[in-house]
């Protein structure tokens, strides 16, 4: 059984229009014999919308009524997608996540996967059905629905194309691939034929939006093969896969941004032991996810901690420093949400010198101030003031000879 | 343990507001010593846009993607309404039908509550929990998501009421309980304190929209007390039980209408046994209920069928009855879409004899003509013109002594 999923964004599904163009995809793939599993997010806002709607209830949502609250989403796409297809003459069933088997931890509004129990969704392919599944949410072990957070609808396509053995899982998207940077900050921007699951995770961890990082790794883990691909066209996207087909002389793939970031900083805090242990455990504790970390040590055995954090989380990430500033007597805690950062991404950078000096000249030569740096082994980002961050993506894309081969 | 099932439509929460004030109500019934399950309709206007989104995707979506659809609106409702609770400060948890345990037959759109299995409803009582549970939704055995049909969800708070032995069923709504007709249309229409089981299944089928016919059949069959009271403000209502305190003289009880009704003749029709048969099980076969039938037979050995059934089903109706026609070499069938029936209800009816002559003659002082009369043992029903349905009502009302005291 020649198993393909499908996956659709919420722009993807946004109308009635949208939602009989990827009716009509999806039965062609079933014309050319493949047995096709559908995963869908909500239509457009409806989300945002949604989370409205509580807001104007309380200010504090329980985290469990939210899940509730926010899997009808998904619940509508997938019965309109049904009845689009059904309209078409096409054997097909809509399942929530639950009925698709998708079993989750216990984290609401930020579940984890744990095990994909597939067995309905395998029964309805071989009754010849195509299978449309809500993406973004599970159940959990008492039975209560959970989602997997912003963007899940991918993972839950990665992990039904996994437990499934699915041959390829596309990710619909409202561009062609994935570029060597945002083409509409930088227009000359490169669509790659193929990228490395380790190359995606740190774009997509770098704010390059087109995939979720959790899915990305789950693919990675499992070997699920991503092609990512334009849902408004036909044109060649982008394969997300462990071998790369590396293209000469190409060290650096691309160049990401995130601007869903704020830094913390916090002064003056005693130079023992444990102290980063202390801060970081709590964050962990209340699922803020903490990415870039630097601590300076002084000359008077004090340190200062510096870290960034989505917007989201920076204001209870500020509740928890001010807490441990108190207990450990410190001097100070600033918040600045206006940074952003700035990243290269390149598996082949591990065996090239000199690479992230060329990105910091290239920033320098634009007057461009860096707050933070850190690196791994295939990426180099740059925490910098978020009004700088257009100028900066564009001469970090050029330094690298990112452009487009012109016609 | 003493429970209380309350049940809110969708006007009680088609707001912010109202669903706070849902909050408010509810705690105070837990505030009095009662173990609380609350169940709930969709918001407002919901259910009717999640319709029209079906309908631009195709005019005729399956049903098993509608029920998958329009659950949704009660999912909605019931996270909202939790979260309201939940502000101010009661621990309360949401359940949709399928986790409160209300098992339906396969019927999709129109679905039969077969079994309710509460368990998880019980255990949150016993953890103290208020129990908020999606009406109007089901579960069949397949695990797909089933819905019970309009006002669906009365018959699930009654079905709840039942499996729970609640004390007592309080059915909210936007009026003070069950009148002698309808306020809007006679203005000196009294609230009745008790009303039977049967006179209110009678006034409920007959198009007094106060409760689900089918809900006040189940309460009959479990022994459910109903309370119907008015979600706006704390005016004494209506009990549905099974023992009315008959009140003085009061043969009739109320004057029920009902607009959303068609009428459809057959004429020449052979008169030969198993006309009507091969006629409703094509109806019964496509869920279609047929309300008054009649059959008259000529001189020459054909016979003319007219029945009425809901606005809704009439078109399809009447597909079948064209079937039957050619079938049968039958004369000709008519549609009549601008009828409507009004009765009058009474469980004292059966032992005073010129009830019915009573109410033809009002009919007759209006000058207002009758297309069909069904009598059962508690009411007389006569279909008329569409247009004359006000002054019909007022009519009969007045002359049955309906009319409130004046204090």
């Amino acid at each position: 059984m020649r198993i393909m999923v499908q996956k659709f964004g919420g722009s993807s599904v946004k109308d009635a229009d949208r939602i009989k163009a990827v009716a009509r995809r999806v039965i062609n793939a079933k014309e050319e014999g493949w047995h096709v599993v559908v995963v869908v997010s909500a239509m457009g806002d409806t989300t945002d919308e949604l989370i409205a709607k509580a807001k104007q209830i309380t200010a504090r949502p329980p985290r469990r009524e939210m899940d509730m609250l926010l899997a009808t989403g998904e619940q509508v796409s997938i019965a309109l997608v049904a009845m689009a297809i059904d309209s078409l003459g096409y054997p097909v069933v809509s399942l929530t996540g639950a009925q698709a088997g998708i079993v989750t931890d216990n984290v609401h509004t930020k579940a984890r996967i744990q095990q994909v129990g597939a067995e309905r969704v395998r029964k309805e392919l071989n009754d010849g059905r195509i299978v449309i599944v809500a993406g973004f949410q599970g159940i959990n072990a008492e039975n209560d629905i959970t989602t997997l957070g912003r963007g899940g609808s991918d993972t839950t396509a990665v992990a039904l194309a996994a437990a499934l053995s699915a041959e390829v899982c596309e990710i619909y998207t409202d561009v062609d691939g994935v570029y060597t940077a945002d083409p509409r900050i930088v227009p000359d921007a490169r669509r790659l034929d193929d990228i490395s699951y380790s190359e995606m995770l740190e774009m997509a961890s770098l704010g390059a939006v087109v995939l979720q990082p959790r899915a990305v790794e789950y693919a990675a883990m499992h070997g699920v093969r991503i092609y990512v691909r334009n849902s408004y066209n036909n044109n060649r996207g982008t394969y997300v896969q462990e071998e790369r087909v590396m293209e000469k002389d190409m060290v650096v793939v691309g160049v990401a941004h995130d601007t869903n970031t704020a830094k913390i900083s916090i002064t003056g805090v005693p130079d023992k032991p444990g102290v980063a242990y202390r801060l970081f455990s709590r964050m962990a504790a209340e699922n803020i996810n903490v990415d870039m970390i630097v601590q300076t040590t002084k000359a008077d055995g004090l340190a200062d901690i510096a870290f960034t954090t989505s917007r989201d989380d920076a204001q209870k990430a500020c509740e928890i420093v001010e807490n441990v500033k108190n207990e450990l007597n410190a001097e100070s805690v600033r918040l600045n949400e206006t940074v952003a950062k700035i990243s290269i991404v390149g598996a082949g950078m591990v065996t090239n010198p000199g690479v992230a000096a060329r990105m910091f000249e290239a920033l320098a030569e634009e007057n461009i101030n860096i707050h933070i740096i850190s690196t791994s082994e295939i990426k180099v980002s740059c925490l910098i003031d978020e009004d700088r961050i257009k100028d900066a993506v564009r001469a970090v894309h050029a330094k690298f000879g990112l452009v487009a081969a012109t016609a």
